[in-house]
């Protein structure tokens, strides 16, 4: 058993939309005793006070270049909460701020690995972009915190986790623990700082986010700063660099972004609205349960285990107002 | 530590590309004594000895519909060798012998989960594709095999699986066991077949690669039957289908597939050579030691631990004849 939870409790359930394998076909003679909700379906049953809107000065909104058919690509970026990333969160707001992100580039994608963009010029002392003032040095201490340092009324926790004593949910967020610290996960989604070979050297300027199996090793060597919680395929299906590291190996492959801003500093009306599932209600815990081991129709032997990154915690967007 | 080796020995070492993480930029005082040789080092002075090529009959050539550009579109594929996915296997080589595959096309992009490719008039009882004669029809015990029915002379075992009782490497693949059971694990890149509801429903007329984070809740419950060994980047980054379950909404939205063949019916100076390195030999050892404990000059914390897909066996393609 790797899941224990520390709150239970019911909730009326309801149809929905789901992360379902291939080939979605009618029955044909399973064993109707041994099925169950899905996890969507879990969710999509979750009271209202169970959704966690989340601030708009937590969240990014970074404009790509429209596509060559002319479509808007939209990426939305959640910001992590202070303890963690916390200095970097800060230096992202200055450059967001600062406009500084304005016509930067995707440079970077790397199959099954990282999407990363920047300034294209950032190599070449004479053509890179000024950074703005107030940007902090963060040190190699700041890649974790000491766990325990904020206290959830309830935890999902995930006991068979190879990179670390345990990994476990927090105000929404995937972390780990172990020797007394604690860090954000590198799933799919993330965004992380890059940095170059010393760790003082990532200032926020560069931002990656992660397109492939969960990338662990990095955890606690890179920041992590938050995830995208919409419109990731704009980057995870961009072409794939052939230079080394999946650079892009001519400049004109960049993908430029158009604006990064905080979605608190745009008109109301522009700003979008997403919400999260606590990881702190009992619903959260049902869902990691059932991803644990799935009994909905389609599964013939419950696996019985789960890691971390394959619980995403759940987001979803409000479009009423 | 989770990485138990059976065998172990000294190997040469050499410079070659390798996994590492963004931004490469020159060292600024890290401390030397901890660095040490990448894991991509580590592969790259592997002797030939323990390089294995893989045999045309057990390679797929899939040859995709020419992007917008012109530009050629090669996946290739290594079937599993049996006992793993044996009767799926033997459909495929079936249906790529009755070029069936050709003209079918890609339907289904999900992100972080799947491509899928198949007939895209498979549920139109008129307009389906004839299925080939002599196809096996394979049932819930084919998903797995008994634990130790192969006995390789030395195994990498990764103890820490939460999924498994231990996950390990035989003849190049990965793989993962309990309660006397073993079965090929869900990485990123292994190719599965998809099915309907009833787990005899998957003939191998339907294929699908994962592109996302393991979803190792499908082992045991779906046939993988291989991995992509070149050109996933031609799947992973088309656009992402927008319909339920990521299938695209517009049949012209599907990716046609001109051709799959096996690589021995192709003339042979058509057939791609490809290696894998031996997961029963020193190099494949070290390599999995260094990918767990990264030490190489980027890292300042390593991870002592790994999960399976994290360590994904080495390919190469031989150019020379």
């Amino acid at each position: 058993m790797n899941v224990i939870a520390i709150a239970m409790s019911a909730g009326a359930l309801a149809l929905a939309p789901s992360i379902i394998p291939p080939t979605p076909v009618p029955s044909a003679g399973r064993d109707e005793a041994a099925t169950a909700i899905s996890p969507g379906e879990i969710v999509a049953a979750a009271p209202a006070s169970e959704w966690v809107a989340i601030a708009p000065e937590d969240m990014l909104v970074m404009t790509l270049a429209p596509a060559a058919d002319g479509a808007v690509r939209e990426v939305v970026i959640q910001l992590m909460p202070a303890p963690y990333g916390a200095g970097w969160v800060e230096n992202i707001r200055t450059l967001a701020r600062a406009r500084w992100y304005d016509g930067i580039a995707v440079t970077r994608v790397q199959d099954n690995y990282v999407v990363q963009w920047g300034d294209p010029n950032a190599e070449d002392e004479a053509g890179a972009k000024p950074l703005p003032d107030g940007l902090r040095t963060m040190k190699e201490a700041d890649y974790v915190v000491p766990f325990g340092q904020t206290r959830p009324r309830q935890r999902v926790v995930i006991m068979s986790d190879p990179y670390s004593d345990m990994a476990f949910y927090e105000a929404g967020w995937p972390l780990a623990t172990k020797d007394g610290s604690a860090w954000p996960v590198h799933c799919y989604g993330m965004v992380g700082v890059g940095r170059g070979m010393s760790p003082d050297t990532g200032s926020g300027a560069e931002l990656y986010t992660v397109i492939g199996h969960a990338p662990r090793h990095l955890d606690r060597n890179i920041a992590v700063v938050g995830r995208v919680i919409e419109g990731i395929e704009h980057l995870s299906s961009l072409p794939r660099g052939t230079g080394p590291l999946g650079f892009y190996e001519d400049p004109a492959q960049n993908v430029p972004i158009a604006s990064i801003r905080i979605a608190s500093d745009l008109p109301e009306s522009e700003r979008p609205r997403f919400e999260y599932l606590s990881t702190e209600g009992p619903t959260f815990d049902r869902y990691v349960e059932a991803r644990t081991s799935r009994r909905d129709p389609f599964f013939i032997t419950p696996a019985r285990g789960i890691d971390v990154c394959n619980a995403p915690v759940p987001v979803r967007r409000v479009s009423e107002r």
